[in-house]
Protein backbone atom coordinates (compact mmCIF):
# COMPACT_ATOMS: atom_id res chain seq x y z
CA UNK A 1 0.00 0.00 0.00
CA UNK A 2 1.20 3.71 -1.00
CA UNK A 3 0.35 6.44 1.54
CA UNK A 4 -0.25 9.94 0.20
CA UNK A 5 -1.38 13.15 1.42
CA UNK A 6 -3.89 16.12 0.74
CA UNK A 7 -3.73 19.12 1.94
CA UNK A 8 -7.46 20.76 1.81
CA UNK A 9 -8.97 23.53 2.96
CA UNK A 10 -12.69 23.49 4.49
CA UNK A 11 -13.64 27.31 2.83
CA UNK A 12 -14.82 29.55 5.69
CA UNK A 13 -17.14 27.35 7.18
CA UNK A 14 -20.22 26.91 5.87
CA UNK A 15 -20.73 23.16 4.45
CA UNK A 16 -21.85 24.86 0.58
CA UNK A 17 -18.65 26.37 0.38
CA UNK A 18 -16.48 23.18 0.32
CA UNK A 19 -15.51 22.15 -2.84
CA UNK A 20 -16.85 19.12 -4.39
CA UNK A 21 -12.86 18.17 -4.63
CA UNK A 22 -12.34 18.56 -0.98
CA UNK A 23 -15.19 16.92 -0.12
CA UNK A 24 -14.39 13.71 -2.51
CA UNK A 25 -10.68 13.98 -0.83
CA UNK A 26 -11.91 14.00 2.84
CA UNK A 27 -14.18 10.99 1.79
CA UNK A 28 -10.95 8.98 0.65
CA UNK A 29 -8.96 9.45 3.65
CA UNK A 30 -8.22 7.02 5.94
CA UNK A 31 -6.91 9.87 8.25
CA UNK A 32 -7.54 13.26 8.85
CA UNK A 33 -5.14 15.34 10.63
CA UNK A 34 -5.54 19.70 11.53
CA UNK A 35 -6.74 21.82 14.43
CA UNK A 36 -9.74 20.80 16.12
CA UNK A 37 -12.22 23.43 14.99
CA UNK A 38 -11.67 22.83 11.35
CA UNK A 39 -11.75 19.03 12.13
CA UNK A 40 -14.97 19.64 13.68
CA UNK A 41 -16.20 21.22 10.11
CA UNK A 42 -15.95 17.56 8.30
CA UNK A 43 -18.96 15.42 9.29
CA UNK A 44 -18.40 11.51 9.82
CA UNK A 45 -17.51 10.58 6.15
CA UNK A 46 -16.31 6.45 6.61
CA UNK A 47 -16.65 4.71 10.06
CA UNK A 48 -13.05 3.63 9.34
CA UNK A 49 -11.36 6.96 9.46
CA UNK A 50 -9.03 8.05 11.90
CA UNK A 51 -8.97 11.55 13.12
CA UNK A 52 -5.88 13.22 14.57
CA UNK A 53 -6.89 16.95 16.31
CA UNK A 54 -4.81 19.15 17.58
CA UNK A 55 -3.68 22.79 19.16
CA UNK A 56 -3.52 25.82 16.98
CA UNK A 57 0.43 26.97 16.74
CA UNK A 58 1.70 23.72 16.88
CA UNK A 59 1.54 23.79 12.60
CA UNK A 60 5.30 21.89 11.97
CA UNK A 61 4.84 19.58 14.70
CA UNK A 62 1.21 18.40 12.98
CA UNK A 63 3.00 18.58 9.70
CA UNK A 64 5.55 16.31 10.50
CA UNK A 65 2.88 14.11 12.00
CA UNK A 66 1.00 13.98 8.84
CA UNK A 67 4.07 13.42 6.53
CA UNK A 68 5.17 10.13 9.09
CA UNK A 69 1.31 8.97 8.91
CA UNK A 70 1.44 9.25 4.73
CA UNK A 71 4.71 7.88 4.60
CA UNK A 72 3.86 4.60 6.59
CA UNK A 73 1.21 4.06 4.04
CA UNK A 74 -2.32 5.83 5.15
CA UNK A 75 -3.69 8.47 2.89
CA UNK A 76 -3.91 11.29 5.06
CA UNK A 77 -5.72 14.47 4.43
CA UNK A 78 -4.63 17.58 6.61
CA UNK A 79 -7.32 20.01 7.18
CA UNK A 80 -7.05 23.80 6.89
CA UNK A 81 -9.96 26.19 7.22
CA UNK A 82 -10.28 28.72 3.90
CA UNK A 83 -7.93 27.89 1.56
CA UNK A 84 -4.81 25.64 2.59
CA UNK A 85 -2.52 28.05 0.63
CA UNK A 86 -2.95 30.97 2.65
CA UNK A 87 -1.62 31.39 5.81
CA UNK A 88 -2.84 27.75 6.62
CA UNK A 89 -0.99 23.96 6.21
CA UNK A 90 0.14 23.65 2.68
CA UNK A 91 3.21 25.72 3.43
CA UNK A 92 4.15 24.24 6.61
CA UNK A 93 4.11 20.84 5.08
CA UNK A 94 6.82 21.90 2.39
CA UNK A 95 8.40 23.39 5.45
CA UNK A 96 8.24 20.09 7.09
CA UNK A 97 9.44 18.14 3.97
CA UNK A 98 12.18 20.28 3.71
CA UNK A 99 13.87 19.96 7.01
CA UNK A 100 12.97 16.13 7.28
CA UNK A 101 13.23 12.83 6.42
CA UNK A 102 14.51 13.00 2.62
CA UNK A 103 12.50 9.84 1.83
CA UNK A 104 9.49 12.46 2.32
CA UNK A 105 10.25 14.52 -1.03
CA UNK A 106 9.38 11.19 -3.12
CA UNK A 107 5.81 11.17 -1.16
CA UNK A 108 2.58 11.44 -3.38
CA UNK A 109 1.86 15.38 -2.04
CA UNK A 110 -0.98 17.78 -3.55
CA UNK A 111 -2.87 20.56 -2.54
CA UNK A 112 -6.60 21.37 -2.97
CA UNK A 113 -7.79 24.93 -3.38
CA UNK A 114 -10.37 26.23 -1.57
CA UNK A 115 -12.62 29.54 -0.93
CA UNK A 116 -10.03 31.76 1.41
CA UNK A 117 -11.36 34.04 4.08
CA UNK A 118 -11.03 37.56 2.12
CA UNK A 119 -12.97 36.12 -0.75
CA UNK A 120 -15.80 35.03 1.80
CA UNK A 121 -15.84 38.30 3.74
CA UNK A 122 -15.66 40.51 0.83
CA UNK A 123 -18.90 39.03 -0.79
CA UNK A 124 -21.00 39.58 2.13
CA UNK A 125 -20.09 43.36 1.43
CA UNK A 126 -20.35 43.86 -2.05
CA UNK A 127 -16.82 43.63 -4.02
CA UNK A 128 -14.37 45.25 -2.12
CA UNK A 129 -10.87 43.51 -3.71
CA UNK A 130 -12.28 44.69 -6.90
CA UNK A 131 -9.20 46.45 -7.62
CA UNK A 132 -5.74 45.38 -7.01
CA UNK A 133 -5.24 44.30 -3.58
CA UNK A 134 -2.84 42.47 -1.24
CA UNK A 135 -3.32 40.11 2.09
CA UNK A 136 -0.65 40.52 5.11
CA UNK A 137 -0.59 38.19 7.77
CA UNK A 138 -0.86 40.48 11.27
CA UNK A 139 0.96 37.78 13.09
CA UNK A 140 4.20 37.91 14.50
CA UNK A 141 4.99 34.54 15.55
CA UNK A 142 6.94 33.69 11.98
CA UNK A 143 7.93 36.91 11.31
CA UNK A 144 9.56 40.48 12.32
CA UNK A 145 7.09 43.08 13.43
CA UNK A 146 9.47 45.33 11.05
CA UNK A 147 8.93 43.62 8.35
CA UNK A 148 4.76 43.91 8.90
CA UNK A 149 5.53 47.68 8.96
CA UNK A 150 7.28 47.99 5.99
CA UNK A 151 4.61 46.07 4.21
CA UNK A 152 1.68 47.76 5.30
CA UNK A 153 3.23 50.95 4.63
CA UNK A 154 3.93 50.14 0.71
CA UNK A 155 0.52 48.44 0.14
CA UNK A 156 -0.85 51.58 1.92
CA UNK A 157 0.96 54.10 0.09
CA UNK A 158 0.53 51.90 -3.64
CA UNK A 159 -2.79 52.30 -2.83
CA UNK A 160 -3.63 48.71 -2.61
CA UNK A 161 -6.90 47.04 -0.91
CA UNK A 162 -5.88 45.73 2.33
CA UNK A 163 -7.04 42.21 3.53
CA UNK A 164 -5.20 41.93 6.90
CA UNK A 165 -5.54 37.86 8.39
CA UNK A 166 -4.80 36.94 11.71
CA UNK A 167 -5.41 40.60 13.39
CA UNK A 168 -5.26 40.12 16.85
CA UNK A 169 -4.63 37.42 19.32
CA UNK A 170 -5.21 37.02 23.36
CA UNK A 171 -1.25 36.92 22.83
CA UNK A 172 -0.75 40.12 20.54
CA UNK A 173 -3.78 42.30 21.64
CA UNK A 174 -2.00 45.74 20.52
CA UNK A 175 -0.84 45.35 17.14
CA UNK A 176 -3.71 45.82 14.91
CA UNK A 177 -3.92 49.50 17.09
CA UNK A 178 -0.35 50.04 15.67
CA UNK A 179 -1.19 49.09 12.15
CA UNK A 180 -4.00 51.28 12.30
CA UNK A 181 -1.87 54.01 13.44
CA UNK A 182 0.85 53.19 10.80
CA UNK A 183 -2.13 53.25 8.24
CA UNK A 184 -3.88 56.07 9.37
CA UNK A 185 -0.59 58.44 8.51
CA UNK A 186 -0.51 57.40 5.01
CA UNK A 187 -4.40 56.91 4.05
CA UNK A 188 -7.26 58.98 4.16
CA UNK A 189 -9.83 59.02 7.45
CA UNK A 190 -12.75 58.27 5.18
CA UNK A 191 -11.20 54.94 3.75
CA UNK A 192 -14.01 52.36 4.19
CA UNK A 193 -12.84 49.64 6.86
CA UNK A 194 -14.40 46.33 7.04
CA UNK A 195 -14.76 43.91 10.33
CA UNK A 196 -16.04 40.66 9.33
CA UNK A 197 -16.41 38.39 11.75
CA UNK A 198 -16.77 34.67 10.65
CA UNK A 199 -16.92 35.26 7.14
CA UNK A 200 -18.77 32.71 5.27
CA UNK A 201 -20.12 30.91 8.04
CA UNK A 202 -23.55 30.83 9.40
CA UNK A 203 -22.77 33.74 12.38
CA UNK A 204 -20.54 35.85 10.22
CA UNK A 205 -21.12 39.31 11.62
CA UNK A 206 -19.85 42.96 9.41
CA UNK A 207 -18.96 46.45 10.86
CA UNK A 208 -18.77 48.84 8.48
CA UNK A 209 -17.09 51.83 9.51
CA UNK A 210 -13.93 53.93 8.53
CA UNK A 211 -10.34 54.12 8.94
CA UNK A 212 -10.92 57.17 10.97
CA UNK A 213 -13.53 55.48 13.33
CA UNK A 214 -12.37 52.22 13.75
CA UNK A 215 -12.46 50.60 16.72
CA UNK A 216 -9.88 47.73 16.18
CA UNK A 217 -11.00 46.15 19.73
CA UNK A 218 -13.99 44.77 17.82
CA UNK A 219 -11.27 41.86 15.99
CA UNK A 220 -10.07 38.65 16.96
CA UNK A 221 -8.81 35.69 15.46
CA UNK A 222 -11.71 35.15 13.72
CA UNK A 223 -11.92 38.50 12.44
CA UNK A 224 -10.90 39.08 8.42
CA UNK A 225 -10.16 43.02 7.94
CA UNK A 226 -10.67 44.66 4.80
CA UNK A 227 -9.30 48.48 4.71
CA UNK A 228 -10.16 49.89 0.89
CA UNK A 229 -8.15 51.60 -1.76
CA UNK A 230 -9.00 55.31 -1.78
CA UNK A 231 -11.21 54.48 -4.59
CA UNK A 232 -13.11 51.92 -2.57
CA UNK A 233 -16.91 53.33 -1.61
CA UNK A 234 -20.26 52.79 0.14
CA UNK A 235 -23.05 52.26 -2.90
CA UNK A 236 -26.94 51.58 -0.95
CA UNK A 237 -25.69 48.81 1.34
CA UNK A 238 -22.75 47.35 -0.77
CA UNK A 239 -19.03 48.53 -0.31
CA UNK A 240 -17.03 48.11 -3.24
CA UNK A 241 -13.78 48.82 -5.43
CA UNK A 242 -14.00 50.05 -9.03
CA UNK A 243 -12.04 48.40 -11.28
CA UNK A 244 -10.24 51.02 -12.18
CA UNK A 245 -10.06 54.83 -12.64
CA UNK A 246 -8.08 56.08 -15.56
CA UNK A 247 -6.87 59.69 -14.90
CA UNK B 1 -42.78 38.61 -8.50
CA UNK B 2 -39.63 40.14 -7.33
CA UNK B 3 -36.74 40.36 -9.20
CA UNK B 4 -33.02 39.24 -7.66
CA UNK B 5 -29.29 39.47 -8.91
CA UNK B 6 -26.71 36.55 -7.89
CA UNK B 7 -22.78 36.99 -8.77
CA UNK B 8 -21.38 33.80 -8.65
CA UNK B 9 -18.04 32.67 -10.03
CA UNK B 10 -17.73 28.70 -11.57
CA UNK B 11 -14.04 28.77 -10.20
CA UNK B 12 -10.78 27.94 -12.26
CA UNK B 13 -12.62 25.93 -14.65
CA UNK B 14 -13.25 22.04 -13.09
CA UNK B 15 -16.65 21.50 -12.19
CA UNK B 16 -15.36 20.15 -9.44
CA UNK B 17 -13.61 23.34 -8.33
CA UNK B 18 -17.35 25.22 -8.49
CA UNK B 19 -18.99 25.18 -4.70
CA UNK B 20 -22.27 23.73 -4.27
CA UNK B 21 -23.88 27.39 -3.11
CA UNK B 22 -23.16 28.71 -6.72
CA UNK B 23 -24.80 25.29 -8.10
CA UNK B 24 -27.98 26.25 -5.85
CA UNK B 25 -27.56 29.60 -7.36
CA UNK B 26 -27.06 28.79 -10.71
CA UNK B 27 -29.94 26.27 -10.54
CA UNK B 28 -32.45 28.87 -8.96
CA UNK B 29 -31.50 31.10 -12.01
CA UNK B 30 -34.37 31.92 -14.50
CA UNK B 31 -31.59 34.05 -16.57
CA UNK B 32 -27.63 33.64 -17.05
CA UNK B 33 -25.60 36.52 -17.57
CA UNK B 34 -21.80 36.54 -18.77
CA UNK B 35 -19.15 36.02 -21.15
CA UNK B 36 -19.65 33.07 -23.75
CA UNK B 37 -17.06 30.79 -22.45
CA UNK B 38 -18.01 30.97 -18.99
CA UNK B 39 -21.66 29.92 -19.67
CA UNK B 40 -20.43 27.43 -21.35
CA UNK B 41 -18.92 25.82 -17.94
CA UNK B 42 -22.38 26.14 -16.73
CA UNK B 43 -24.43 22.76 -17.41
CA UNK B 44 -28.10 22.91 -18.35
CA UNK B 45 -29.97 23.08 -15.87
CA UNK B 46 -33.56 24.16 -16.43
CA UNK B 47 -35.36 23.78 -19.62
CA UNK B 48 -36.78 27.21 -18.84
CA UNK B 49 -33.43 28.91 -18.76
CA UNK B 50 -32.45 31.88 -20.65
CA UNK B 51 -28.68 32.43 -21.51
CA UNK B 52 -27.49 35.99 -22.54
CA UNK B 53 -23.75 35.22 -23.38
CA UNK B 54 -22.00 38.46 -24.52
CA UNK B 55 -18.26 39.40 -25.87
CA UNK B 56 -15.06 40.19 -23.22
CA UNK B 57 -14.29 43.43 -22.73
CA UNK B 58 -18.17 44.82 -22.08
CA UNK B 59 -18.42 43.98 -18.76
CA UNK B 60 -20.85 47.50 -18.33
CA UNK B 61 -22.91 46.40 -20.55
CA UNK B 62 -23.53 42.81 -19.23
CA UNK B 63 -23.67 44.22 -16.32
CA UNK B 64 -26.59 47.18 -16.78
CA UNK B 65 -28.47 43.96 -18.92
CA UNK B 66 -28.44 42.35 -16.33
CA UNK B 67 -29.53 44.54 -13.62
CA UNK B 68 -32.79 45.80 -16.02
CA UNK B 69 -33.43 41.68 -16.20
CA UNK B 70 -33.60 41.69 -12.21
CA UNK B 71 -35.73 44.72 -12.16
CA UNK B 72 -38.47 43.77 -14.38
CA UNK B 73 -38.49 40.28 -12.01
CA UNK B 74 -36.55 37.88 -13.37
CA UNK B 75 -33.94 35.72 -11.15
CA UNK B 76 -30.65 36.48 -12.94
CA UNK B 77 -27.34 34.89 -12.18
CA UNK B 78 -24.00 37.02 -13.61
CA UNK B 79 -21.80 34.22 -14.01
CA UNK B 80 -17.94 35.12 -13.95
CA UNK B 81 -15.12 32.85 -13.83
CA UNK B 82 -13.30 32.05 -10.52
CA UNK B 83 -14.13 33.81 -7.78
CA UNK B 84 -16.55 37.37 -8.97
CA UNK B 85 -15.44 39.60 -7.05
CA UNK B 86 -11.26 39.54 -8.10
CA UNK B 87 -11.30 41.12 -11.27
CA UNK B 88 -14.49 40.59 -12.19
CA UNK B 89 -18.01 40.79 -12.58
CA UNK B 90 -19.14 41.88 -9.18
CA UNK B 91 -16.98 45.34 -9.12
CA UNK B 92 -18.99 45.69 -12.53
CA UNK B 93 -22.29 45.44 -10.98
CA UNK B 94 -22.22 47.53 -8.49
CA UNK B 95 -19.86 50.29 -11.17
CA UNK B 96 -23.87 50.17 -13.04
CA UNK B 97 -25.45 49.97 -9.90
CA UNK B 98 -23.80 53.78 -8.88
CA UNK B 99 -24.31 55.39 -12.26
CA UNK B 100 -27.66 53.83 -13.14
CA UNK B 101 -31.41 53.61 -12.24
CA UNK B 102 -31.93 54.96 -8.67
CA UNK B 103 -34.38 51.67 -8.21
CA UNK B 104 -31.97 49.56 -8.96
CA UNK B 105 -29.96 50.40 -5.44
CA UNK B 106 -33.29 48.46 -3.76
CA UNK B 107 -32.54 45.25 -5.47
CA UNK B 108 -31.94 41.76 -4.23
CA UNK B 109 -28.44 41.74 -4.76
CA UNK B 110 -25.79 39.22 -3.48
CA UNK B 111 -22.26 37.92 -4.26
CA UNK B 112 -21.44 34.03 -3.89
CA UNK B 113 -17.57 33.34 -3.51
CA UNK B 114 -15.85 31.17 -5.41
CA UNK B 115 -11.61 29.83 -5.85
CA UNK B 116 -9.98 32.27 -7.87
CA UNK B 117 -7.27 31.70 -10.41
CA UNK B 118 -4.11 32.39 -8.12
CA UNK B 119 -5.59 29.61 -4.97
CA UNK B 120 -5.71 27.33 -7.94
CA UNK B 121 -2.75 27.70 -9.46
CA UNK B 122 -0.70 27.93 -5.97
CA UNK B 123 -2.29 24.66 -5.64
CA UNK B 124 -0.76 22.82 -8.86
CA UNK B 125 2.53 23.64 -7.72
CA UNK B 126 2.72 23.65 -3.93
CA UNK B 127 2.09 26.97 -1.89
CA UNK B 128 3.72 29.77 -3.86
CA UNK B 129 1.39 32.14 -1.68
CA UNK B 130 2.63 30.61 1.75
CA UNK B 131 3.51 34.59 2.86
CA UNK B 132 2.35 38.09 2.24
CA UNK B 133 1.23 38.40 -1.13
CA UNK B 134 -0.47 40.71 -3.29
CA UNK B 135 -2.75 40.08 -6.83
CA UNK B 136 -2.21 42.82 -9.71
CA UNK B 137 -4.32 42.95 -12.69
CA UNK B 138 -1.93 43.98 -15.22
CA UNK B 139 -4.97 45.24 -17.99
CA UNK B 140 -4.55 48.89 -18.29
CA UNK B 141 -8.13 49.08 -20.23
CA UNK B 142 -9.05 51.07 -16.82
CA UNK B 143 -5.92 51.79 -15.09
CA UNK B 144 -3.26 54.21 -16.03
CA UNK B 145 0.28 52.21 -16.71
CA UNK B 146 1.54 54.18 -14.03
CA UNK B 147 -0.47 53.28 -11.51
CA UNK B 148 0.40 49.57 -12.18
CA UNK B 149 4.29 50.52 -12.19
CA UNK B 150 3.68 52.26 -9.19
CA UNK B 151 2.22 48.84 -7.57
CA UNK B 152 4.43 46.43 -8.87
CA UNK B 153 7.64 48.33 -7.68
CA UNK B 154 5.95 48.97 -4.00
CA UNK B 155 5.33 45.22 -3.84
CA UNK B 156 8.66 43.88 -4.64
CA UNK B 157 10.08 46.28 -2.49
CA UNK B 158 8.34 45.23 0.29
CA UNK B 159 9.04 41.03 -0.62
CA UNK B 160 5.21 40.43 -1.63
CA UNK B 161 5.18 37.78 -3.66
CA UNK B 162 3.04 39.25 -6.70
CA UNK B 163 0.08 37.41 -8.21
CA UNK B 164 -0.13 38.89 -11.97
CA UNK B 165 -3.43 38.84 -13.42
CA UNK B 166 -4.60 39.45 -17.12
CA UNK B 167 -0.95 39.42 -17.71
CA UNK B 168 -1.36 39.72 -21.76
CA UNK B 169 -3.59 39.94 -24.64
CA UNK B 170 -3.55 40.38 -28.34
CA UNK B 171 -3.88 44.25 -28.08
CA UNK B 172 -1.20 44.23 -24.91
CA UNK B 173 1.45 42.12 -25.69
CA UNK B 174 4.37 44.20 -24.19
CA UNK B 175 3.15 44.94 -20.65
CA UNK B 176 4.35 41.68 -19.38
CA UNK B 177 7.88 42.48 -20.49
CA UNK B 178 8.00 46.02 -19.57
CA UNK B 179 6.32 44.78 -15.71
CA UNK B 180 9.52 42.21 -15.84
CA UNK B 181 11.71 44.24 -17.04
CA UNK B 182 10.79 46.52 -13.67
CA UNK B 183 10.77 43.46 -11.24
CA UNK B 184 14.73 42.27 -12.49
CA UNK B 185 15.68 45.91 -11.49
CA UNK B 186 14.68 45.37 -7.89
CA UNK B 187 14.76 41.34 -7.29
CA UNK B 188 17.04 38.75 -7.03
CA UNK B 189 17.63 36.88 -10.58
CA UNK B 190 17.25 33.37 -9.30
CA UNK B 191 13.35 34.59 -7.88
CA UNK B 192 10.57 31.72 -8.68
CA UNK B 193 8.54 32.64 -11.45
CA UNK B 194 5.60 30.44 -12.48
CA UNK B 195 3.37 31.18 -15.61
CA UNK B 196 0.41 28.92 -14.77
CA UNK B 197 -1.92 28.68 -18.16
CA UNK B 198 -5.29 27.71 -17.46
CA UNK B 199 -5.17 26.44 -13.94
CA UNK B 200 -7.54 24.58 -12.07
CA UNK B 201 -8.63 22.99 -15.36
CA UNK B 202 -8.56 19.77 -17.34
CA UNK B 203 -6.18 21.23 -19.50
CA UNK B 204 -3.63 22.78 -17.16
CA UNK B 205 0.13 23.85 -18.06
CA UNK B 206 2.58 25.00 -15.36
CA UNK B 207 6.04 26.69 -17.04
CA UNK B 208 8.66 26.78 -13.46
CA UNK B 209 11.31 29.02 -14.05
CA UNK B 210 13.47 32.40 -12.36
CA UNK B 211 12.93 36.36 -12.83
CA UNK B 212 16.62 35.97 -15.18
CA UNK B 213 15.17 32.95 -17.61
CA UNK B 214 11.56 33.77 -17.89
CA UNK B 215 9.96 34.31 -21.39
CA UNK B 216 7.12 36.37 -21.10
CA UNK B 217 5.92 35.02 -24.39
CA UNK B 218 4.30 31.98 -22.94
CA UNK B 219 1.64 33.90 -21.10
CA UNK B 220 -1.30 35.03 -22.51
CA UNK B 221 -5.01 36.24 -21.19
CA UNK B 222 -5.35 32.51 -19.66
CA UNK B 223 -2.07 32.42 -17.88
CA UNK B 224 -2.09 33.78 -14.18
CA UNK B 225 1.78 34.43 -13.24
CA UNK B 226 3.14 33.96 -9.89
CA UNK B 227 6.33 36.04 -8.69
CA UNK B 228 7.96 34.78 -5.58
CA UNK B 229 9.31 36.72 -2.61
CA UNK B 230 12.87 36.47 -1.54
CA UNK B 231 12.32 33.32 1.01
CA UNK B 232 9.97 31.35 -2.36
CA UNK B 233 12.12 28.06 -3.22
CA UNK B 234 11.83 24.91 -4.57
CA UNK B 235 11.73 21.42 -3.24
CA UNK B 236 11.30 18.25 -4.23
CA UNK B 237 8.87 19.05 -7.83
CA UNK B 238 7.17 21.95 -5.48
CA UNK B 239 7.65 25.42 -4.98
CA UNK B 240 6.42 26.86 -1.76
CA UNK B 241 6.98 30.63 0.04
CA UNK B 242 7.56 29.55 3.97
CA UNK B 243 5.04 30.96 6.27
CA UNK B 244 7.67 33.90 7.68
CA UNK B 245 10.84 34.31 8.96
CA UNK B 246 12.28 35.81 12.47
CA UNK B 247 15.53 37.48 11.42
Amino acid sequence: MTGSLVVVGTGPGKPELMTPATQAALAAATDLVGYGPYLDRVPMLRADQCRHASDNRVELDRARHALALAASGRRVAVVSGGDPGVFAMAAAIFEAVEAGDPAWRTLDIRVEPGVTAMLAAAAEVGAPLGGDFCAISLSDNLKDWTTIERRLKAAAEADFVIALYNPASKARPHQLGEAFTLLRSIKAGETPVLFVRAAGSADSEVVATTLANADTSVADMRTLVIVGASTTRQIGRWIYTPRGAKS
